[in-house]
């Protein structure tokens, strides 16, 4: 895969391309011998367009690599996920859908208790409830005032979870984690890894210092630790790279999150898969490129639950019509990584992938599922060549010489 | 695949290898659920080989890259499509098999219409005949007298285009189109992007002063438009890579030239598949390597003569007995790029390959088709792993490590 040569072959086009992210697809057996997920669900629709189309299994990163949702999704998107790192904090912040911009830095957040020797005794600070939690965000944001000219920004994501954003000229993510990630030991100071880290420095302690104030009353939530320190940066966007006027539908802020990094419009948040595909017939005219996000197959195999999982793969099958009446030019259903119920994680295992157009050349396959797809006509490949192949079956990419 | 370690590896054996070339043989069933050109054509000697061959899936440049003539020679070669890329005007003078040599620059041309105030108004003086063209030529390279030490040379190719060489010391490509691919806008100047081009800036100048003399009287083809100027470059050869003495037997002159960029020997023009099989025959004890290329399965392609590329696709597999008698160590049929009839064009698609040795492992795929080439034993590749196969398959390539 040769990233700059597909942005240098990119043309416009009329045509439309969907991709149906069945997040966490790719499963398991549990037990040996017997049906996958996929194998198990009723997918009918499913099965009807991969004898149509052309299969084959993805590896997201690498074999062997079970990759998060970022890389998992970057790939996903044509970027590599391995060049194209992205940093804990802004995973975090795009994971509560909070706008970063320009170069903000990005830290994930803990309320911690420490003793009056001033070493953590519970890094999670007994797991506050929601509700105390922006209280206390509530509280430190009162005194984060602008400093140096840089604004702070400071965000609930849940229990002891927080996500702090810093905003201005000169900022670095050369910071060490303050967090010890141990216990009876004082947290870790937050000193300049790299020169240009000199006056971000300087501002977390300063925000530490505030938030130990705030907070210094508090039984147990009386501390603020820090770690993954990022920079945002803007990679370059699906505009740019693939001429393509790009849209995210996702009702989990995370997803919409990672779209926001490659530039991509946002449809505003929506609940159920139903919403979502109304929202997608909606804006249907206007954009070239739709990434349709399915939060389900992804969350009932982290719960270990392979019935509901089944149940999920056959809810995303059922909504499988609405999509194709759209009559889409390249239709390419697949996973970010597979989420076997069996392991309750997400894993290294490849994942089916489908994609229909006129002009794919079919293959034979005759179902949608891990098994049926090895023998599909793309055979075994990184997630990092689907772009490419979507590209090309929407007769958007040029050809290469003469 | 590592081309470094494959020239390292390399060494002298007493056996043969022939590249089969069908040329843009991949392609595509005409209504979904058809048959593909290669399907559909009668192919008893093909399918007969492919179930003693190894067979599998080749992406010429990557998945999703539709490569010009150019690149997916250069991967069949084992040569980096991508690193090494081949300039326009090497390209077209190499199309119309003119000998470039050591650091000729070379440059696309045509013949054009500019009006009383210096705009272009036809970038194709009405498209001349060939004779035309010749006569043309023939006035121009008059007056195209060697010059600071440089000879120069005006090649036709057909209608409005030619090919101007530049052969000399000193010489640069960092010269711009002066082709403006616009009308109602003057002729670029040939200015010198970088320091070294001085030299080649003033005397492509010069060309085309002389030519506008000469051509002053003309109606319609009273300018000379440039573009693609490109360096010749010694590509490391066959020879100097693999210790293979090769010879290339190609119809068309394209063909011949990108062989020629690597070093081989080059045949005489032949015109039908049989000369060019009788020349195989002839000049069969000579060399090691054989690059046969057959032309007519690409064209009927880019026809989007479906029949005819059946048929072509027939006569293709008629004359393999005869290459079979010859008994290769390694017979290699393949092709540079997919031409389906149904898009009429170059395609992105992989195309099949079926390798035979006495050691290639024979993988139980049954015809020589675009399906059933899926389940071979070569899976889905990049092509630029075909030469270390067939040199391996040829007892060519020494042991890796101890």
């Amino acid at each position: 895969m040769h990233p700059e040569l597909v942005d240098e072959l990119a043309i416009e086009a009329k045509t439309k391309i969907i991709f149906y992210i069945l997040d966490g697809v790719g499963g398991l057996p549990m037990e040996q011998g017997g049906a996958t997920e996929l194998e198990a669900a009723s997918t009918p629709n499913l099965d009807a367009l991969a004898k149509k189309s052309i299969c084959g299994m993805l590896d997201p990163v690498s074999p062997g690599i079970t990759p998060g949702s970022g890389p998992g999704h970057f790939a996903l998107f044509g970027y590599d996920p391995v060049k194209n790192i992205i940093g804990r904090g802004i995973l975090e912040a795009a994971g509560i859908d909070f706008p970063l911009k320009g170069a903000d830095v990005a830290a994930r957040g803990n309320f911690a208790t420490i003793d009056k020797n001033g070493v953590v005794t519970d890094r999670r600070a007994g797991r506050p409830s929601d509700e105390k939690n922006r209280e206390l965000v509530e509280k430190i944001r009162a005194v984060l005032t602008p400093q140096e000219g840089v604004q702070f920004f400071l965000e609930t994501v849940k229990e002891h979870r927080v996500v702090l954003v810093l905003r201005g000229e000169g900022l670095s993510e050369a910071i060490p984690d303050t967090d010890p990630q141990a216990l009876g030991v004082p947290p870790l100071e937050p000193r300049p890894l790299k020169e240009e880290a000199q006056k971000t420095s300087r501002l977390v302690k300063s925000v530490i210092e505030k938030a130990k104030g705030v907070l210094a009353q508090e039984p147990k939530a009386n501390f603020l630790l820090l770690r993954g320190f990022a920079q945002h940066r803007r990679f370059k966007s699906f505009r740019q790279r693939y001429k393509l006027k790009s849209l995210a539908i996702a009702a989990y802020p995370m997803y919409r999150g990672l779209a926001r990094l490659v530039g991509m419009d946002i449809n505003p948040p929506v609940e159920t898969l139903d919403e979502e595909i109304s929202a997608l017939e909606e804006k249907y005219a206007d954009y070239d490129f739709f990434f349709l996000h399915y939060k389900k197959t992804d969350s009932t195999g982290e719960d270990g639950n392979f019935a509901a999982k089944v149940e999920a793969i056959s809810a995303a099958d059922a909504a499988l019509p609405r999509i194709l009446a759209l009559k889409p030019d390249v239709l390419v259903i697949t996973a970010d990584h597979s989420t076997p119920s069996f392991l309750k994680l997400h894993s290294w295992h490849p994942v089916p992938v489908l994609l229909y157009s006129k002009m794919c050349r079919a293959d034979g396959v005759e179902a949608f599922s891990e098994r049926a797809c090895i023998s599909g006509g793309l055979g075994r490949m990184s997630t990092i060549n689907l772009m490419p192949l979507a590209l090309a079956n929407a007769a958007r990419l040029a050809k290469y010489g003469a």
